[in-house]
């Protein structure tokens, strides 16, 4: 498969893209807006695998031209930026790719981070209405620790909740997040269930500033 | 202490009181509605200890009487009778007494559970707002997986989230969550923080109505 990380410069598409291009043989495409970034990234990435003996190719390049390129796109972005890239990509997408959501809506205060979703009820339910009707759309990887993620000498054993009207793109996403080391997919239902599962990831980092030693926390159900 | 279990004959507030009279030396008092129901549950629970060479005394009241003789009053009641039971109770509680809100507002529909607040934000909320304002309030216990709580035979390594503006009364719960064996308690912040811990109820049915062999599912975060 070849997967584009939009966004694949930020914290959650670093480790997205790391992990993919050491635990599997899927082809890792980074977007930006700014090409430069994406392809500075890309080499970034590269090094990194090249240090622990892994030659694989990362490339870079603006969003539109990532999502023309892959089979997968996932909107690694921060929530309020997902509806322009979605509308930026529309018309490289079609049936045959599906559409990664994993942003969250918050907002913070004096307590700590709030579930803010978009009026539509979450940022996957945006996705699906931004996007060509004929593209399928899957919320994922919404609740994972992004410095470990990351970070190839961190064994993990976490897990990752999937959303999705069309099951066989759902299915596929779930394969997808098998195929990294210690992550484990779990299925949550239809988009209508969205606001539940990205609503985790305000809790966790509520729980990660009231707990001692749990500064990157993440979720196993069990 | 002597924690009141009010709704101690539905499955959460059996799973706490079996496990608060097995694990710790805390009075257990089991409220319901109709005292005569509890008495019987009471009892019940008595023969289950027994059962197992423990002699406790389990004590069934209604409602009123059971949170009058409580230092804690554990409203383990759906959420559509949590504000009743609060101004039911509400003479016979003060600034001595601590209110823990585990129920959760859910709706139904064909795909899934969804998380249903009242308009005040959450349960949690709800209790504050009904209950005088000397008494503190502490939401806790809403997401563990209920047949494992109340089945005495299962080991459990499971967390629950702590959430309260009274710190004294939130590190109260904390100490009685650890209380129970395998029970972790961690903090998530003020009572404005509720939502994202209450939610994770819907989310954890959700969970285990869509993949095999996670009937009854709780959660780690790790």
């Amino acid at each position: 498969m070849r997967i584009a990380l939009l966004g694949g410069t930020g914290d959650i598409g670093e480790g997205l893209a790391l992990r993919w291009a050491y635990d599997s043989d899927h082809d890792v495409i980074i977007g930006s807006r700014d090409p430069e970034k994406a392809r500075a990234k890309a080499e970034e990435y590269e090094t990194e695998l090249d240090s622990r003996g892994l030659e694989r190719t990362v490339n870079g390049f603006d969003n539109e031209m990532a999502a023309d390129r892959a089979d997968i796109v996932v909107l690694a972005v921060p929530a309020y930026h997902v509806g322009d890239v979605v509308e930026h990509i529309a018309d490289v997408i079609d049936e045959d790719t599906v559409l990664v959501s994993p942003a969250v809506g918050m907002s913070r205060d004096d307590e700590g981070m709030h579930y803010n979703p978009p009026g539509v009820g979450s940022v996957t339910a945006l996705v699906q209405q931004k996007a060509p009707s004929e593209v399928p759309v899957v919320g994922a990887f919404h609740n994972l620790a992004a410095d470990r993620l990351a970070n190839l000498d961190v064994e993990f054993d976490l897990d990752t909740l999937v959303v999705g009207d069309d099951e066989d793109a759902r299915e596929l996403v779930v394969g997808l997040a098998d195929d990294i080391e210690g992550l484990r997919a779990l299925e949550a239902g239809g988009v209508a269930n969205a606001p539940e599962v990205e609503s985790v990831t305000p809790l966790v980092i509520n729980i990660a500033m009231n707990n001692d030693g749990m500064h990157d926390v993440g979720v196993r159900y069990l």
